[in-house]
Parts: C-alpha cells; sequence; structure tokens
C-alpha cells in the first residue's frame, strides 16, 4: 500500500510517522521545500516536532504531483483554511476508488463545511472520512498510548484503513458517524480555549471539570443538531479528545486560552506561535453555525466575545456563572 | 429551613458549611465526639479539612438524636459501608415529609444497594435523592466555582433543594435520574484508580484521556443496564465528576491508583490514609452487577485484578491494550 500525506505539520508527520510501521512507502507533502528536503535528509522536522527522529523509510517532496501520483490512500493534514488549495492541487492526480482521509479539525469559513464534505466536493465519489481523536502528536511520537477514531461511512473501508493505522500502543476504532466524529473535534479546541482560560485566572480542577463537562454539552446540542450521534460526543472524538486537550500542557489551543487568561492580547500570542490554532478561527465559525442549527451556546459565545476583544476573561467568566441552572440536560 | 447533616469527613462538613449560607440552621453529626466538639468550639475539623475555617453558624453534635429531631432536611454523608447504620439509628427521629439526600458515592456491599434505594427502604415515603457531581470539597471550601447535580424522582422538591444548596459560585443543577446519578458518582471511583494506574506507570495524556474515555463507555454501559439515562454519565455526575477526580492532585482514589502504579502494596497505600478511598470497594462490587447486568467491564475488571493482588499494574494494563478495537460504541 502507498500511502501520501498532505502537510507536513506535527500531527501530519506524526501520522505518516505511524502509517510506515504498517506500510514501507509512505511520502509527505510539504509546502516548503526546505521542510520536505529536512525530511528526507535529516530524518528530522524540527519546526513542527523538535528534537524527534522520524523513520528512516519516510520521504517528502515539495512536488504535490509527485506525493500523490499513484498512491492508494491520501491522507490531508493541513490546516482547515488551507485545505480546499492543497486538495484542489492534488485531486486531479488521485486515482480511482483511493480514500482521502482527513487530520485536520474545523470548518471552512466561508461555506462552513466540514473537511470531509471538502472532500467530498473536491473529489467526489472516493470512500471520504477522517482520523480523530485525543492524540497529542509529541507522545504518539514517543511510543505512548493512545487511541483514535476512523470515521467512515463505508466500513469495508473503514477496518481496512484501521489496520493501515494500527500499531504498537495505538489503537484505533471504527466509527461510521463521520458528521458527529468531525464536528466533536473542531469544537472541542473552543472549549479547550475555556479552560485554559479558566486556568488563567487560576480556578481549581472543579471549575475546569465543570467547563470542560457543561461545554461538551454544548458540542453534544450542535453536533446532534447537524446529524451527528449524542454517543460519539460521549466516545473519543468529543470527551477524549477534549480531556486531553485540557489535560495537555502541549495543547495549542489551551495555551491560548491561559494567555488570554492572564490578561494578555490575542494578536501577541498568536504572533509567538509556530502553529495554527484551529480554536480561534472555530470560536466564530461555531457561532455562525449555531444560529443556522437554532442552537444556544453560552461558552462558546462567551470566548469568541473575549476573541475578539469585546469583553475581557473575568467578565466572560462572571457572565457564564449568572445563567440560572435549570434541569441537566436541558439548560445551560 | 433547619437542617441536619449526618458525616462530618471532608464532604459532609463542606456541604453544611455551603448550606449555611442559605440558612443559619445547620447542625452536623460526627460519631466521634471529639470532631464535634472541635467544629463547635474551634470552628475547624483539621482531620478532614485541615487549615481551613468553618462557618460561625455551624454546630455540630455527636448525638444523633438532638442532630435530627424537628430539621427539615437530612443529609447523609457517611462512607457507604456505616450508612445503612446510621441512618437506622437516625430514622425514627426525622419528621414525615422531610426529604433525606445521600452525599455518598457507593453500594452496600452485601445488597449492592445504592445510597438513595437505602433511604427508600430505611425511611419510605420521603422523598430520596442524591447531590452528586465534581466536588472537590477542598476547592469549594476555598471559594472556587463549582456545578453540583440534586438527583430525584421529584421534580418539586429538587427545586427547592436547588434553592438550599446553591450559593454563590457553587451552582446546582437538577436531574430526575437517581440511577444514573448514583451509578456514576460510584463507579467513577473504578476509573480514577485506573487513571492514577497509568499515572504512576507514567503514561502520557493521550493514554489518560483514552482510559478515562473508555472508562465512562464502561460505566455508561453498566449504568444504562441499571436502568440510568446514557445522557446523565456525559454529564456532570458522569463525566464532569470523573474528569475532575482525574485531573485532581486531591482525590484519593486517584492517589490509590497512582501508588498502585509505581508497584506498591494496598494495604500499605490504604494504612497511610485517613479516610476512606470508596473505589477501592467500589471495584469488587461493580464486578457483581457487571455479571448481574450481563455487561462486560475490562477496565474495571483490571483494576480489581490489581487491587486484590492478582496482577500488576503493567500486567493488567498490557492485558487492555490486547483487546482488539472494533466499532467505537460497541466494543472494547
Amino acid at each position: 500500500v502507498r500511502v501520501a500525506v498532505l502537510g507536513a505539520g506535527s500531527w501530519g508527520t506524526t501520522v505518516a510517522s505511524l502509517v510506515c510501521r504498517t506500510t514501507g512507502d509512505v511520502v509527505i507533502w510539504a509546502r516548503r521545500p526546505e521542510v520536505a528536503e529536512e525530511i528526507t535528509a535529516q530524518r528530522s522536522n524540527d519546526t513542527y516536532l523538535p528534537g524527534l527522529r522520524l523513520p528512516r523509510a519516510l520521504k517528502a517532496t515539495a512536488d504535490i504531483e509527485q506525493a500523490v501520483s499513484g498512491v492508494d490512500v491520501v491522507i490531508v493534514g493541513v490546516p482547515s483554511q488551507g485545505f480546499r488549495e492543497a486538495l484542489t492541487h492534488a485531486a486531479p492526480l488521485i486515482r480511482p476508488w483511493v480514500p482521502v482521509v482527513s487530520l485536520t479539525k474545523g470548518f471552512e469559513s466561508e461555506t462552513l463545511r466540514r473537511m470531509s464534505q471538502l472532500i467530498e466536493e473536491l473529489v467526489p465519489g472516493h470512500p471520504a472520512g477522517a482520523l480523530t481523536g485525543p492524540n497529542l502528536a509529541h507522545e504518539i511520537m514517543t511510543g505512548q498510548a493512545a487511541a483514535a477514531v476512523i470515521a467512515m461511512g463505508d466500513d469495508h473501508v473503514a477496518i481496512a484503513l484501521q489496520r493501515l493505522f494500527q500499531s504498537g500502543l495505538f489503537r484505533v476504532y471504527t466509527n461510521d458517524d463521520v458528521v458527529g466524529s468531525e464536528v466533536g473535534g473542531a469544537l472541542k479546541n473552543v472549549v479547550a480555549i475555556a479552560t485554559g482560560m479558566a486556568e488563567g485566572l487560576e480556578a481549581g480542577d472543579n471549575t475546569r471539570a465543570m467547563i470542560i463537562t457543561r461545554g461538551l454539552a454544548e458540542l453534544t446540542r450542535l453536533g446532534v443538531a447537524m446529524g451527528g450521534r449524542a454517543e460519539t460526543f460521549a466516545g473519543l472524538a468529543g470527551m477524549g479528545d477534549l480531556v486531553a486537550t485540557c489535560m495537555s500542557p502541549f495543547s495549542r489551543n489551551r495555551h491560548v486560552g491561559e494567555e488570554l487568561g492572564r490578561g494578555r492580547k490575542l494578536d501577541e500570542i498568536l504572533g509567538e506561535m509556530k502553529m495554527v490554532a484551529e480554536g480561534v478561527k472555530t470560536s466564530s465559525l461555531v457561532l455562525d453555525l449555531a444560529r443556522r442549527y437554532h442552537v444556544d451556546l453560552p461558552i462558546c459565545e462567551s470566548i469568541h466575545s473575549v476573541v475578539e476583544g469585546r469583553s475581557t476573561p473575568v467578565d466572560a467568566y462572571r457572565g457564564l456563572l449568572r445563567r440560572t441552572p435549570g434541569h441537566e440536560s436541558q439548560s445551560d
């Protein structure tokens, strides 16, 4: 099996390295030639995975035609706002029947589409899906146990891909709820900003657990309205991913929240980061989705107003606590 | 409104202190006279809440008749294995119609009954319920924001009690799924031992998130088989409590797991603790429940075999990872 991974960020490179264990033939497409060169020649990717050694079999190129032509599986790990462009270039090069799997957690700004919807639009007729779950790149690269979900409508393809992705302590479950799996992965980044913000304000573990739980309830309401299943949000792609992101000191979105909570400005925080914090963009898109699907999302609204600079973290936090709680499953 | 709290442990004392804010008339029953004396005379409970100041209005007694006679609400916070005895003494003293609320997360060993079932058995005809959720006593005493659930079959009583418990940054939701709320609170202690054990073995955040998520899936399967609703397990009494317990350095059950993971013996660990780690007892009872309700609980089984000394944490951990993952919502 030959595999192409589009995108040489930390997660794209990690998944490419994982897949190298089950098939020796993996090539990464990097937008920047110097990154492709570094991966192939030095077996490292110091911008995104500093200090880690990549597998010998892993190749990289900045030429998308060379990367995609003739492969049996295409994996796309470029950020949500560059996803369409990269896949548009790759699409004519992809052979018939080849499944296309997204690693990206977010929505396209203009269309509010999920990444697998972009796959269906740009590579119609191909099995489209997403690999998602509580996966911190650095831990997986260093061999820690982890679990992920391969979300695909077609069970046969999902089971074949499960075998491709799974090895060692990296366990892969299948889930045919593609909508729920993708929405869970995208929206958890907004809740991660919220818990980070609570931490920046020096809140305790109770408070963080409350935000995580009420945040997940929000995501589930929206996700179910969009066509996902509630149980998916209680699984690895929802709760699992959310918990890992909120616990990990490595999460970019949590980091953004923490710095906002300490009173710093968004531009300043983002200016210091090498990687994209998808949650910042998603916090605005999620409110468009909430309006479209008529769902009330108080936590996401508060985060958005802080991100936009319209309120301070302390105000946002107080506002949330002012709401009167009612029955747990119906209210905020 | 006059309120009695049975049990002067850390959580009983904390809830009594919280209720003092909304009603001035709260008395704690402490089994040991010296604890009652300390609470009343020195406004402290240094065994269970070291270094914290209790409200001036809070009274305590070791005389159960004096504590319970004439009160309007009875709250029971004694450990699960002493619950029946304490409530048996109190029962004849409780006035008609008075609601009885459990704070205790566990099952009675011999009968496998939930605490609110013991209330229904021993004080029949009284509204019975439970206060549960992600509530670390120390954080609530120091005024951190937190949320809890008052679980009662009767909505009117639940709303009245919501007003009694709620104040400041302590928010209380109602939930009429008493079974789910109690089962969630009891079983999360077993998963807390599991994540603690992973931490003792130096696993990463991915691994812990995976155990929390798959652990919650186990609890949900059992809880639903017992008559609870799946959504309750995704809420404060299930996921919320589990996440807080697994994140907090103060959790006793997580602490037990961590020390087991480091290779220490259970007796030794428990011998050093002042308070009851309910999860140790629950890890055995939960398997009786699993047999009764025909549910497979691989994580709970592994924890139990380590607790019993039949396997090492490393073996248990490897065993878990050997299981073949299938569709996320159906398998282990």
